[in-house]
């Protein structure tokens, strides 16, 4: 399903690659950057002047819109080696489509498909070297879009720079994830944004994700902003919990991201047979669960971590274990995806998409 | 109650003033910017490094968080000028505790009081010539801080920088503002970032704002995102209801943020014995007031506009006028604040804060 078209982006290579300066073996996530990086502004109405040039600041006024109404959108992917050098994303038309209608919801004009499959294409086989073969490695791929007229009155911006960005990540074990359920905090309004990956939606949870940190949670699994009696998501995933054999979920909503990895495990678990329901999940309800014993498993889902079992979760003053399972959908999701990420499986749904 | 310190701001200026290039007469807000431009950097666990220099761009990561996670948060105040070309701010002491409340919130280090004030002392001296006197003229100063460290892992900056700009501003008369009360869309959720001012609230109001534009409205007045039964606040104003002579307002909370005009409207409404009611307020209530003609006035209050005169609102399919009052709450407060600013009249708050 490669998207082919003759590009027209101008192609400004580094004269001498910084790949050897990289241990690629002790990877922060997210904290370094490949040779290249891709950047088309928006203005006089249109794309415009897209470009692949050595990763490196920008010049930019200290009045763009961006820095002032955090008028910008994200998306996170990942580009996968398999073996013999083959390159692939996972699904990436979904991320494509996500940014679009985050865009929309922040009044920023949509990207052209072609140009964003073209970006793609093209940056990763002129970076491909930083793309490492091996189950979990990864070079974690950064689009996203930012305001940059100079001006502070708030109003949408006439001027905006879609850029990619690209990053090597190694497999990451997350260890115990414990996760809290707010009470108080929440993420998203009925009404608001929640559904976007806008930027100023991640900001807001570093407060509150500090506050659980403290009392010895990594993350913070958000409740609705009224109640806080049904549970959404995670800052990042996507939230699953298996009672006895059946795996449940929260529906998508205006609040609630529509992730890649969420709705692809209900695909999986569909296809397995596994009986899965997607309504609003009560606080009480998992609590009971627990207390009953039919709380099997917790998990969250997201590109970062594919899968990231959750062993405790706290609410109010109560800490809640999980058991330990050793056939858990935790660990059969994440091998099943990966080896559809990485091509070591068929790819019944289509999924794979082959950049080289 | 000017803080003199000694200040250890490096003061670069410009070579030659920009000033004779901008045509007072005819400035569009916020899109004109003066010869100076105050930045201080915070890393390695403080604030260092403050500088005032010639405006010009930045030079920044295109990872910054502030790009990526919105992690950034602004205020508005405004410099004044009187006949003897004395310089005003209004209130700074709020700005200034609020800029920190609303950092906070974003897990942004907060900024010292000291440099803060030094640094607007200091660089609207230097810019003093930017203020022009006469009632509406004045000089709209932006500080804001934005999340400077180069990473694409959704956590706190290490890094920020806290800058202040100067846009001259005009009178400027917003005609007959039109309005209409949200029924779908929100601004914010309890437990969420709405009394802050966060960039990326201010950014998830453009596209409703759009759509209520089409539609033929100025603005949008936001109501809570359960009910959308109670009127709250517009995207850079408070809002204030007259019924009979009674002025009503909604109660501050963690969605509405705390306005520095709204609260000196309550403050001057003790002192003159209008009868205010800090409640909220249900749509039902002013449709009904509006329909027993008792509702006399709807105005909004903030730094940009002061008081806003609303003409019209909406409420689904329905139009509502407004009077046209000989004796208006609004122009009287307008007048009132106005005097105040611009040292025309008594101080009997200690509102005024000297400049020069
Ligand atoms: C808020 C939120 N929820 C869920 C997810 C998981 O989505 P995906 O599986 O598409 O990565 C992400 C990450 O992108 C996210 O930011
Ligand atoms: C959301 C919001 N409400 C109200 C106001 C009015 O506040 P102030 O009177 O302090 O300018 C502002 C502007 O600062 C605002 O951004």
């Amino acid at each position: 399903m490669n998207i082919t078209t003759p590009s027209k982006i101008t192609v400004r290579k580094i004269p001498s690659s910084r790949i050897n300066e990289v241990n690629f073996n002790s990877l922060q996530f997210g904290s370094v950057f490949s040779d290249h990086m891709f950047s088309c502004d928006f203005k006089e109405g249109r794309w415009q002047d897209p470009i692949i040039q050595p990763f490196g600041p920008l010049t930019i006024s200290p009045a763009a819109k961006v820095f002032h109404y955090g008028q910008a959108v994200f998306e996170g992917m990942k580009a996968y080696k398999d073996d013999n050098g083959g390159i692939f994303l996972f699904r990436p038309e979904q991320n494509f489509k996500r940014i679009n209608k985050s865009a929309k919801r922040m009044a920023i004009p949509e990207f052209p498909k072609e140009l964003f499959f073209d970006a793609l294409n093209e940056i990763l086989q002129l970076d491909s070297e930083w793309i490492k073969p091996g189950i979990g490695n990864s070079l974690y791929i950064r689009p996203f879009v930012i305001a940059t007229q100079a001006g502070v009155s708030a109003s949408p911006s006439t001027e905006y720079k879609f850029m990619i960005l690209l990053s090597p990540a190694q497999a990451y074990y997350t260890g115990d994830v414990k996760v809290v359920f707010s009470e108080h905090y929440s993420r998203a309004a009925d009404g608001g944004v929640g559904f976007a990956k806008a930027a100023g939606n991640y900001g807001a949870q570093f407060y509150p994700t500090n506050l659980a940190r403290e009392k010895g949670f990594q993350q913070v699994i958000w409740t609705d902003s009224h109640s806080h009696e049904f549970l959404e998501e995670a800052g990042t995933m996507n939230i699953f919990f298996r009672i006895n054999d059946t795996l449940i979920t929260a529906p998508t909503s205006d609040r609630i991201l529509d992730g890649v990895t969420r709705k692809s495990v209900l695909k999986l678990a569909e296809t397995l047979n596994i009986p899965t329901e997607v309504r609003r999940v009560k606080v009480s309800e998992i609590k009971e669960a627990h207390k009953n014993g039919t709380l099997m498993e917790i998990f969250g889902a997201g590109t970062a971590a594919v899968i990231s079992p959750i062993s405790t979760f706290g609410h109010g003053e109560k800490i809640f274990d999980l058991p330990v399972l050793e056939e858990s959908y935790a660990t059969m999701f994440k091998s099943k995806l990966m080896d559809i990420q990485y091509n070591r499986s068929e790819d019944p749904f289509g999924w794979r998409y082959r950049v080289l």
